[in-house]
């Protein structure tokens, strides 16, 4: 994860998503077209926070978040999600 | 309950649902198919709250919470219930 | 009204619903099937109260509510009703 | 009106409608099928209010209110209006 | 414009709505049937207004209001309308 | 333009719509059928706002705003648009 | 980018959209009809802000914002995004 240049505004959260599984636990294979979409990331950018919506999650935290959370973006030909900080679950 | 590798977010708690029951309370086995989704849980994790919305649970706690409440997560290949703390009935 | 194991969550109310009228008030007999779900109760458990939400009703009070007010729970095998303070619509 | 066993919760206001004309200004009778139901009644009991919502009328007031304002309640068989402060017109 | 017996609720205000327009600028007659429904009218009478919501009208201003403001009541047999202070766009 | 007689009520603006563009920058003639409904005008009056939402342009501002913003008023014969001090996007 | 002769309202910030991209990164020419709108683009100019909703960028500021984000308004022939300050994702 190199530093990223972007800065989130307000109480928003870049967030780098994991890679999909490509094998079960079992060690199947799994297609792509079968592949979920995952929900587990890292957080990239940070915003300031609002006044009483203060952000709650570091630059490095592996989080999780809900299956709609967040839009994507590109950055530097990247896709990554910005979401506000109360879209997250919480850190593992 | 092991500890989990776990924290939520905001005034959201961690919730591992409780076994469907097995039995009706005069012995007869339930099919699978049958077994309604309990609404009680154990609260494993908590989060540090929000200003205006304290966490009023705490770990170990024995919940009831509504029929749809909360978003299913996995977390180490277990099943568990992310909800915010006011979805939560009260405790048992 | 025994003592009941279960402490509601926030401005959350338990309610132990009135019994269904059996007999009109000329002393006509009901029929189960048109018996009308009383929305009488008496309050069985109270939660701690929110900050602007404090909860306005005492363990013992006898109340009115809507027709749709809470949420039946099952406790100890007893059907209840867990609703918010505000919806009761008072104390007789 | 006699005194009612009966407290209204937060800003809810009791409330006993008006009659239903049974004339018109001019001296017809109205059918029963034909009868508006009244907007208008008499506060039978106020509630203690809440914060920032006070109860700004009184036991005895005479009032107007809308047509689909409060809800039915029956208490000692007679049927009164359960309603909010707010939904009070105004007193005549 | 008599006083009138009518105490507004909280931030309402009773409005004397201006009669229909009976003839066009040019002095042709508009049947009843086309005539406009007015959106001007004249304030009777104002409540003591809310915390937040304080009354901005006197008795006796002339305002216009939207086509969909207000309600009409009917008090000693004429019509008025009741709305809330925040629906009047403003005096003439 | 004229004085008006008219005093917007809270955050209210009270706006006299630009007319229509009826040449094209290259001097083409707009048939009125064609014509599109300015978004840009002058504001004639200002209400004194509201304490959390006060009234950010003067009398005599030119102004933008949306497609939708407003609604038609009119006073001596003139129409003008009455909206909301956050219907404005800005001022030119 | 010239001075602007505009003025955003409140929390509102306008916006210079970034040219479409013409090129793929490998150097393929896009079509016009295949073009993206780009969801990137400049501050212009900024509003004061509001009492809870300060404006968090500045006048030069690169950002990102969502693909429904903001108004089209035309300002001396040129076409802008007028937006909410909220509705910006970051700033790159």
């Amino acid at each position: 994860m190199s530093k990223i240049n972007f800065k989130p505004n307000e109480d928003r959260v870049l967030v780098e998503p994991a890679e999909a599984e490509t094998k079960t636990a079992s060690g199947i294979i799994i297609p792509d077209t079968a592949k979920e979409k995952p929900q587990k990331g890292k957080v990239v950018a940070i915003g300031e926070g609002l006044k009483d919506k203060p952000v709650t999650v570091k630059v490095g935290d592996n989080i999780l978040y809900g299956k709609y959370a967040g839009t994507e973006i590109n950055i530097d030909g990247k896709e990554y999600l910005i979401m506000r900080n109360s879209d997250i679950f919480g850190t593992i």
